[in-house]
């Protein structure tokens, strides 16, 4: 009869231990399909142990499928058809994936927020209340758009700043824009041609791709995307980013607005994506009315993010739909939960209402002039001073840095990158390569750099540049 | 010459006013395209005011492109393709969206955790110790799978509590599964016919369809899903859930999911989606081994959430992608963000850590057998008890109710949903009419009742259910 020793088994249960035993014996072929196990009873004499513990065992057995009982007659094995391999670790064969992110002494490309900048005391004094007030509300399944009171902030927000008039009702929020594009890929279809602006911010042609949709590169001149191409494409939607385009910084003026909604009507099932991400920082003169709160036509999806005003950490955006989107949405995918914690939907909402994002703005308006202010500054002072141009420096968060060089584009950011400095040329967001794309162009995002390192990083960017050091 | 009054205008800066008295002018058409507007020192020698004012406003209705200057000449109304309509407060039209959930005496749909079982005040600790210590991090991007200390956490939970040998980089996090298996269609492709389990939860099949993708639906018998049926079907991924398989509760044997893995390596290019979605709240025996931990051929991707065991409002989930998926998912995907804050990413990284989320599971497992014992005592108790049955109910969170009426299951749930009881019935999980629905069995999911309601709760389901009251 089978025997299994039952010493030095700690304080595994009996029956589990018993269990084990029989299992790995099935596992390794030692106990082969159809092998009749002994009757319960005279095993648990032989093994001195209880009863109890082989039906337990054979109980657990069977319910994983290792054995099959057969009425009046016992136990037996199952027909296991392809029999494991002894396990081994599969984790140290792993090709060591790039898990730590490079360090830079200045990273131009990144949107960042410095520790100094975030509003860290606040946040936690409004985690711990809604963490102790809020209890119901937290474990509360939110309405498919979002939790409503934070809806009802951002509405009451975008009234004030924006000058528009939407309803909570309107507001989908999102764990970051890139997942609102994939869902308004599920509403707008996959059969319709979406055109990027060229040159873009890379991701959203990527996501339209890895979405298996056509996307097409309209170029952007002085006035925005070219409307003329746009109207000479077959272009169902296009995705825009009028308040500030990146990476020129180019503002679409408001002829230029009334013009692309004309495109919109001109057929059905046009719409234009709004895309305000960082209007917010503005750094001159008044924001611009938005396309949405000068469209008659239901056609504009607006879209706006707290991953950089607030930190890119934090994954919350939103969109607004027109009425009829709305309620196609609602039909076809308001299956989808909202894919944002309600912890920091709560926390977001009240930080919102009493004003504190408000002032967090402000605050970090300043503080990008500042810097915004040093940066240019020290370049102008710099041996540079003579051999670039600095343009779009009052559009939110980076400027353009051109350079009058013989090198090409890659040699610089080899340079750059050797020397600790992560930048990016104007050219690599180009999706086209016949729209002719400006070289010894770079753009340079200033937002993670403290006012202290300034001088030292633009001494080196000097040097990268002019090829000392 | 123009003339616009500065009386009354408030805190408003006088350029300001002026941009928006001259702006309101061009929407309404009262100046016209073309209109030549005076020169700056005439007009602010007229108004009263200083040049640096005409100067400001001229700038801001430029920079918006409402106006254009032409060199030595002046200044001119812009061109505007379709003026503005008056404009009228959108949101007082919406038709009424139905904000507010309806509240149920009892709610046997919705997984939800009520606040007394929710760890809030360790939870709390934790996110203040986090809001201290970790600044830069919580600042610092992540990598594209997740903070990479959750996913270390999570590796070594999966090996301890699902003998499960993964490395941490295998691991990716997002904001709920539903919000994965977007990113699995866009990793596997969208030209695959992807299987569903027939019963199944009905959300995965609506997103496979939101994504354009075809999907099948397999019936599922005693062992899980139908391999027969899925072998005849020329479906290259199947989506199951072994361990615990909604709504039926059936738990597929381990010679089956041998099986299932000789169908997967049976053809290049088959995988299957493991979903282990509540395998922690098994409430009898021990977990069955997971078919990742006997995959040898790299065809399992295995996914679970903590939106079932930590609260359904905290979107935090995870898959373990096979490694040649993961070098092509980092090829593809990896310019997406993580959809999940770094603030819960790592709350939820030293909540398992240390040692709380096991303790939290089981405290939860012991308090749903409890509740599980109560509604099932209760209703062996009622007068249902000679014309029902219960099953399946050891597996976690809800069983199946089988009653024997002549009613139609439309009729009992309208009568439930009038007493305040959601309530579903388990024909509504089925996709496919031709696969044989059960009549008359309902899914009663029990995670959000508490002890004290349950003999009320199930009076009134008992008077439903026999027409009583």
């Amino acid at each position: 009869m089978l025997t299994y020793s039952f010493a030095d088994i700690g304080s595994d249960a009996l029956y589990h231990h018993l269990y084990q035993c029989i299992r790995d014996d099935i596992l390794c072929g030692k106990l082969p399909a159809e092998f009749k196990l002994p009757s319960k009873r005279s095993f648990a004499k032989n093994l001195g142990v209880s009863n109890i513990t082989v039906e337990n065992a054979y109980a657990q057995l069977q319910a994983e499928g290792y054995i099959y009982s057969v009425a009046k007659k016992g136990y037996y094995v199952t027909e296991i058809s392809c029999f494991a391999q002894p396990a081994g670790s599969r984790t140290e064969n792993l090709p060591g994936q790039e898990m730590a992110l490079k360090k830079y002494i200045a990273d131009f490309v990144s949107n960042r927020i410095s520790p100094q900048q975030f509003p860290f005391s606040v946040w936690s004094k409004l985690l711990r209340e809604t963490l102790l007030n809020l209890h119901e509300e937290l474990l509360e399944t939110p309405p498919w758009g979002g939790v409503l009171q934070l809806r009802r902030a951002i509405s009451q927000h975008l009234k004030e700043f924006r000058n528009m008039d939407v309803s909570a009702e309107q507001i989908i929020i999102g764990a970051g824009t890139e997942y609102l594009y994939g869902l308004l890929i599920q509403l707008l279809g996959r059969d319709k041609i979406y055109a990027v602006e060229d040159p873009g911010y890379h991701k959203i042609s990527s996501i339209y791709e890895a979405n298996g949709v056509q996307c097409c590169f309209i170029p952007v001149n002085k006035r925005g995307i070219d409307l003329k191409r746009l109207q000479a494409s077959s272009c169902h939607v296009v995705h825009i980013s009028p308040s500030h385009h990146f990476p020129t910084g180019i503002v679409t003026p408001i002829s230029k607005r009334y013009e692309l909604l004309g495109w919109a009507v001109g057929q059905e099932g046009r719409y234009i994506i709004e895309d305000d991400y960082d209007s917010e920082f503005r750094l001159a003169g008044k924001p611009i009315p938005t396309l949405q709160s000068i469209d008659r036509s239901e056609r504009v999806i607006y879209m706006n993010t707290f991953t950089k005003t607030l930190a890119s950490t934090i994954r919350i955006s939103y969109m607004v739909l027109p009425q009829p989107l709305l309620e196609e949405f609602e039909k076809r995918l308001s299956f989808y939960s909202c894919t944002v914690s309600n912890f920091e939907q709560y926390v977001l909402a009240q930080f919102i209402e009493e004003g504190y994002f408000e002032k967090h703005i402000n605050r970090m308006r300043t503080h990008y002039r500042r810097v915004r202010d040093e940066v240019v500054q020290a370049v102008r002072k710099s041996a540079l001073a003579t051999c670039c141009e600095i343009t779009e420096e009052d559009a939110g968060l980076h400027f353009l840095l051109r350079i009058d060089t013989k090198l090409p584009d890659e040699e610089l950011l080899q340079r750059a990158d050797k020397a600790g400095i992560r930048l990016s040329a104007l050219t690599e967001y180009y999706g086209n390569p016949t729209n002719d794309a400006p070289a010894h162009t770079f753009v340079v995002n200033y937002s993670g750099l403290s006012e202290a390192e300034i001088p030292n990083v633009v001494k080196l960017l000097t040097e990268c540049i002019l090829g000392q050091g």
